[in-house]
């Protein structure tokens, strides 16, 4: 019986992935990721396939930014979408507006990440 | 040759959709989008295929919501999101928090629409 994970689980997951790449926690971030989920960040960028390959993609990026949700999270019932901004931990003045979209199987893992920013969303304070 | 449409040109189309659906010009929405674009609204319902098929889904659901951005536009080359929030004219304290998806073609218009939001996404004051 297919199910569909809640929306509540969904916008915790949301609120999670933030906390855990603010924190660097690689292994973590993986972990809410499908086996065989794909990751295209930014959009337009070659997808990594696979929690292994995820895990290697956040374990090089990682740590290196405070990442917070602006707004609340849209659930569309398997799929959300939610606005973040990213300050890299180097330069706090800089801000990275992004907003992810991402799709959930029943089990409530994440099986495809995509990410819009690009350098027309990048800004100083 | 293939070219991909500026952000400030996107960004505007995104300001312009808000304008147009809170004044209920479906002729001039559908007039935003591509002959073969299609419209996913909200995500999990049928999509409409064709600008006929688009003109005649805004000019059903359209005149009845005052919408505005909620933060800035993320631009990733021809992709592009937005987060929105949306008043039923009848009703200005119910909130739908609602979330546009688009895709451009070379020429700047809209090939894809999928808007993110559910029950989950709608709040009183």
């Amino acid at each position: 019986m297919s199910t569909t994970p809640t929306a509540e689980h969904i916008r915790g997951v949301f609120q999670r992935y933030c906390e855990l790449v603010t924190k660097g926690d690689f292994e973590a971030i993986a972990n809410l990721y499908a086996e065989d989920a794909t990751v295209e960040d930014p959009i337009g960028s070659t997808p990594h396939r696979g929690r292994a390959a995820i895990r290697e993609f956040y374990s090089r990026s990682i740590g290196l930014v405070h990442l917070e949700l602006e707004g609340r999270v849209r659930v569309a019932g398997r799929e959300a979408a939610g606005a973040m901004i990213a300050r890299p931990t180097a330069d706090p003045k800089m801000r990275i507006e992004t907003l992810d979209a991402m799709i959930f199987d029943d089990d409530g893992h994440i099986t495809s990440m995509r990410a819009y920013w690009s350098q027309d969303t990048i800004s100083r304070d």
